[in-house]
């Protein structure tokens, strides 16, 4: 049993140990927001398996997706478990080994690129810089038990929020309400390295009616901090975006 | 010019896209801590250049790195700039496509698998995990010009040092001091991925000396935070590693 990052969409940016473990696989159980460009990796023979998640709603269960790879994994398939990104960054990659571990199932973890570094890039945008940003701070409100610890996100230098479409207006009135100054800088991505990506720019006080007026869906990343300013004069990189 | 991210090590881990690029690359100017299996992916006959930074010294400046590469572009050469981990993450690749855009030469970034997830998920730590932790901070001594925000970086849930090897002592000091329970479970690992890979578990009040009893090299990435609890549950993946 293999836990696979299959990095945010691009399927060249899918790795050579993910794209031989999915060409001998006998089962490939796969979330939503995989490229078809990396599920054709598969053999034609392959059984994929789909268990995602439409929105907020689980469709499957976690627990059912547990049973589900214990499962496989005892009819002796060789099996991909594929998930978008990195298995262990905001995917519930930890769940599924727990899981594995206490049904005394083998597996092994394959590291993907992860979005949350990858698509700030293909919108032109380094999340660390010299004398701009020295530390980032990713959060997301679908894992916490608790409220955000918003004060402290308010401060970071670049920050990085995942699936924040829906939750945007609260966000940034969360994070302004902390101590983040309105103006700073803001741009939200839409479908990141997908063909068909969006991005959005504005500022912690404007981007949540920037991103209504574009009628951007999800999976949208918000990404905060003085960095974005690189994207006006990275202008090679927003031309091939 | 490509800016190619080479990932953590562990050559399964470049993408198929890097892997393509070198592939067709005449000249791959590539930094310190590049697997030899992933320059194995150049052309017999590529020519590399070596301007890789040993510790903390600038064995070739920045600036330099920024004219040799105008250089090689402007010769008509194919060039891949290989980079370990991912270009925009400590990386300093934004300041490379800055110089790339003032000198006109047109260029691309290939985002790779970063160190920054893939090293704790090589020493079988899933850096969020629900009910532990829905955010994670990064942050590194080199990139920022001021001191650290302490306070800010104590507060994290899941905190992710680069480069803490000898630095490690003051920065666990300093966390302490702004409010980090001494108690945090840490764990440091050198060469993340790399066949050599090694790990090293304690606190935040003791890692540090955990770390110099073990003589732990460079590279080194301190992770603190109640997820690195999670690796004495992971067995099957700390035995492969």
């Amino acid at each position: 049993m293999y836990l696979v990052g299959a990095g945010p969409g691009d399927p060249g940016l899918l790795t050579l140990r993910a794209a031989s473990l999915l060409a001998s696989a006998d089962t490939v159980v796969h979330d939503r927001l995989i490229h078809p460009g990396v599920l054709e990796h598969a053999r034609p023979h392959a059984r994929l398996i789909y268990v995602g998640k439409e929105g907020g709603g689980d469709s499957v269960r976690q627990e059912d997706i547990h049973t589900l790879l214990v499962q496989q994994a005892r009819l002796g398939r060789a099996v991909v478990r594929l998930k978008g990104g990195d298995p262990f960054v905001f995917g519930r990659g930890g769940e599924e080994a727990l899981a594995l571990e206490e049904a005394g199932v083998p597996y092994e973890v394959v590291p993907g690129v992860s979005s949350i570094s990858a698509v700030p890039a293909a919108a032109a945008i380094p999340i660390t810089h010299r004398g701009l940003s020295g530390t980032v701070t990713f959060a997301t409100a679908h894992l916490a038990h608790e409220t955000p610890d918003w004060e402290h996100l308010a401060r970071s230098e670049t920050l990085v929020l995942f699936m924040a479409g829906r939750k945007l207006e609260e966000a940034t009135h969360a994070l302004i309400s902390a101590g983040m100054s309105p103006g700073t800088l803001a741009a939200a991505v839409e479908a990141g390295t997908w063909e068909h990506q969006r991005v959005v720019e504005g500022t912690a006080a404007t981007i949540a009616s920037r991103v209504r007026e574009a009628e951007l869906g999800s999976p949208t990343l918000l990404i905060l901090g003085a960095v974005v300013s690189l994207r006006s004069q990275l202008t090679s990189l927003v031309a091939n975006t």
